[in-house]
């Protein structure tokens, strides 16, 4: 089942909210979906993330393949049963891993040689075999297998790629369709070209004649300045379908989510929560907190005091700064949670702002808050 | 409050079952405490403790002391309130952590001075301060400061430390009376006397003087042979008083709490089951399981069919030894987790038998299924 439904908009922007049905349970959008790269949302088990919020999770094809192998989740009983998650997944292709960790990699029509990051093993992923290694692996929704080109890259190429993105999306979906698990799983397009409004335009009705059940943007946080990706969300959303839901892949930040839905984006995924929480940051409506600082060692208040998670409910910021210098364990698990919680309250806020007809407003108040009364 | 009753007692043997009574709960013995070093057990939160059915957990007087520093501790309300943890707490005097961690020891009568092992800074313990230090971490049960000597070591030696043991275990209790806390803090003291027979009777006897409400038996697990750790119980157990507490300190695995048990032992804590559970080993009641091991690749079975923590109730053995691979930091807390279960399982088994007045049989059977058929 894939059914999606825009609930409301906000009358001076491209903002939305709507729900996304899906076999494996309803996702409300604005959804921030936490990264499971190799079958585990870092730190976290299934049940914290449960606790967090999520109504989605994102795993990664590629990973998956080297590492425990699509063969071993089939037999599992798919991904769901295998790290015991029983909500909706979405995968991605594999297309941005392979172009961005494999190594020697040899791109053809056909599709891509390369060799593991892990143990220099060869591999090939082509379009058949990305979709069929997402029919093993089972999530709710998949992606089509994409080249996904490092930014910067000249024009000549990018149209390149964008063609052969096309074809491959076609190939794809025609391996899809006879795959008969149409019903059970849904199949996105990927919209790429870079930074050049006219070959996102391109890419965007190629796909659009294909008909998937949704879209997304890709080959954006590549590296490229973060203006240049509210950019490229703002001259391509217009031409993704209306009624369909809108990925913007590998973003973002609490400030990213308020810039992207404004322009017209329904659905984000980024390590950046479970990221910067190893490294000791927590985020907050005030800013981040970097716990490292001598300032909260004798803080005996909770990272947010309007916070609900169990890192908030149970533990101060003198304990939690106490952890991480002396390199205990556990503060990796309570700032991921807390970090995940807060990207789920953030897309709530968002998501009710858009009902009430007062999103303008509630983003300026959010990055007030966040960035501080300087709005830096 | 501090109040110790024995239940039921082994006809056979010196096994026995209590329930002691703390201000914070009440605890089952035999018990298991995980070992919350620096204010936490490895890898798992306080939550998580709970759920593995530990009554009781231990921390360290010389670790919290150099951080976060017992200041903090104190003014958080005490160890109980920083690391929520709700039930009864037992920290370690600093014995055990000055002469096995800290550099440049100085033993005098007063005490001892050393460097810390963290950054060389130097610091003093006497046994007004170590019982000081354990009033303002606030924890149920508190332990005298011993020497702790290292084994072997000569019969002239022990017994000047047993005697310095004695007199400093005696101004430890003028300390702790004095400070009025007597009534929520129980001190317990720690007979000393390394592998002689006749100096761990003269310890034990020079404490029994003092009448602790509770009596442990420390310098054991030092590097010693198995087979002396059960000698010295057997020898050393008859000399402490039958109706309080007797306390095996930092032991110790499956069969050593069968084995000390028999002999009488109550109370036990060891940071086996964490540690191993990082290295990938989850104890069953088959033996140990090395995730490690490519057998389990494809295994879609839990590690124990009758555990019922949240590692079996969820996760097959694929899925661990996935993450194991993978370097998760999901599997060192569902092991952890599961480890912890199993221990305080292994309590219950021998609580069971000792009041079904069938322990021997009980230890016989546990054994030969944890060993194997072949009984190694």
């Amino acid at each position: 089942m894939h059914e999606f439904k825009v609930v409301a908009r906000d009358l001076k922007t491209s903002a939305r909210t709507g729900l996304l049905k899906l076999d494996h349970g309803e996702v409300r959008t604005p959804c921030y979906m936490p990264v499971g790269t190799q079958a585990s949302v870092k730190a976290l088990s299934s049940e914290d993330v449960m606790a967090c919020g999520s109504e989605i999770l994102l795993a990664n094809t590629y990973h998956l393949m080297l590492r425990p192998g699509a063969e071993l989740l089939a037999r599992a009983g798919g991904l769901h049963a295998f790290m015991h998650w029983e909500k909706p997944i979405l995968t991605d292709s594999g297309g941005f891993q392979v172009f961005s960790l494999a190594d020697l990699r040899q791109i053809s029509e056909d599709g891509v040689r390369f060799q593991s990051h892990l143990d220099g093993s060869p591999w090939e992923m082509t379009p058949e075999s990305a979709t069929m290694l997402q029919h093993q692996i089972g999530a709710d929704i998949i992606m089509a297998f994409d080249e996904c080109i490092p930014y910067p890259s000249t024009e000549k190429y990018v149209e390149e790629s964008v063609d052969r993105t096309a074809r491959w999306a076609e190939r794809c979906l025609a391996a899809h369709r006879k795959s008969g698990r149409e019903s059970r799983q849904a199949l996105y397009g990927i919209v790429q070209g870079s930074n050049f409004p006219h070959l996102r335009e391109k890419s965007a009705k190629q796909l659009g004649l294909l008909e998937f059940p949704g879209y997304a943007i890709g080959g954006v946080s590549v590296g490229e300045p973060k203006e240049s990706i509210y950019e490229v969300v703002k001259y391509t959303a217009p031409y993704l379908p209306a009624d369909k839901p809108r990925y913007l892949m590998g973003v973002g930040t609490p400030e990213d989510l308020w810039e992207c839905v404004e322009r017209g984006m329904d659905m984000f995924d980024c390590v950046m929560p479970t990221r910067i929480a190893r490294n000791g940051t927590a985020l907050t409506r005030r800013g981040g907190i970097a716990l490292k600082n001598a300032r909260y060692a004798g803080d005996l208040t909770s990272l947010d005091p309007d916070c609900s998670c169990e890192c908030c409910r149970n533990y101060t910021k003198a304990y939690l700064r106490h952890l991480f210098q002396a390199e205990e364990l556990l503060v990796l698990r309570l700032l991921s949670l807390h970090n995940l919680h807060f990207m789920t309250e953030v897309t709530a806020l968002i998501r009710n702002a858009i009902v009430e007809n007062r999103f303008g407003e509630a983003k300026r108040g959010f990055l007030e808050e966040y960035f501080g009364p300087a709005g830096a």
